[in-house]
């Protein structure tokens, strides 16, 4: 069974989870867990209260196939724990992906380095002492380099794609089919690929 | 203060409830709760385990401006105090609005009678006897008729868009920008609006 975590704060953006984690949650071969800085309750930006499952001292690299952080507006924080995991799966190769205010947080900290990556706002992360390769940001909705993949946080639909595609989720026909399902809505879908419930 | 309620179930679909969620939840005229059949705790689609604010009893045509049904694979059940309330709120002009599987509920139970509307599948209804006016359903993506908005599973931003233009809830315009952002991603948006944080 592979592991994947989903990484919110307080004031998490329900958006940016909702695409992927209803991806991942209904497929047999994965095992989805809603993780925090500690256990209890997490309040999304939309008012949903979120019971964590696990928090970071649960999750390593041992544990973990796919790290996802989630924006919202708590990410100006420090926190060791949470930098030397992200630091640790980075180098052991497993995939990372981190959309809207969660890539703040990795550029503020220095874990772009390396990577082609894109975001909310570069303009803002001129100041972190943590981000020296601005020429690494590409002005895109995504972007997949390697093991991490960034995204705007207008970007959930696109993100759930790119990262299922990298973990050959399923066809890669299949997986933008059912992605361009929700970006353009049934009935545009429907004139264009046909009924896809057929 | 107006108060909106978010009735959902267990599997409920995480991406319906997010965007209208969060407009609705960060204005301070509104108060917005998370209702169920009973309190405790809704499991989503993607896992994400929702603590109930409030169940059915505190429910009523005295505290609820606006009552939202979330759809997901839960709503073949059988409820008269959710049918009494639902068929109360529509007959005191309240404004319900029901997405994805919760408009099969409606037109099991007859109250999408008197409404122009849409759904997931008229193909399923046929079979209900509590629907009668197939020729009222519209092809598409969302449908706003008095005070019912109804929309199928893949038109989440259409129908937050929608309930807060009848709830004129800022400035039609600007309701359509901000939706649009999410619809058509920032750089899209950039493009064809100029920069929305400016």
């Amino acid at each position: 069974m592979k592991q994947a975590v989903i990484f919110i704060l307080d004031e998490y953006a329900d958006w940016e989870a909702s695409c992927i984690a209803s991806r991942l949650n209904v497929n047999p071969e994965w095992q989805m867990k809603i993780a925090s800085l500690q256990q209890g309750v997490c309040t999304s930006i939309g008012g949903f209260r979120t019971l964590v499952d696990c928090d970071l001292d649960e999750i390593s690299q041992e544990n973990v196939d796919l790290f996802i952080l989630i924006g919202g507006n708590s990410w100006n924080i420090e926190n060791k724990k949470l930098n030397s995991l992200i630091h640790q799966l980075l180098e052991q190769n497993i995939l990372v992906a981190a959309i809207c205010g969660a890539v703040d947080f990795l550029a503020r900290h220095g874990h772009l380095k390396g990577y082609k990556h894109t975001g909310n706002a570069l303009g803002v992360w001129k100041d972190y002492q943590g981000y020296k390769n601005h020429n690494d940001f590409l002005f895109q909705q995504v972007v997949v380099d390697k093991n991490l993949i960034t995204a705007n946080g207008t970007a959930a639909i696109e993100f759930s794609e790119n990262i299922l595609k990298l973990l050959n989720f399923s066809a890669e026909n299949e997986i933008e089919k059912e992605h361009r399902l929700f970006s353009i809505g049934y009935y545009a879908y429907v004139e264009k690929y046909g009924n896809p419930f057929a």
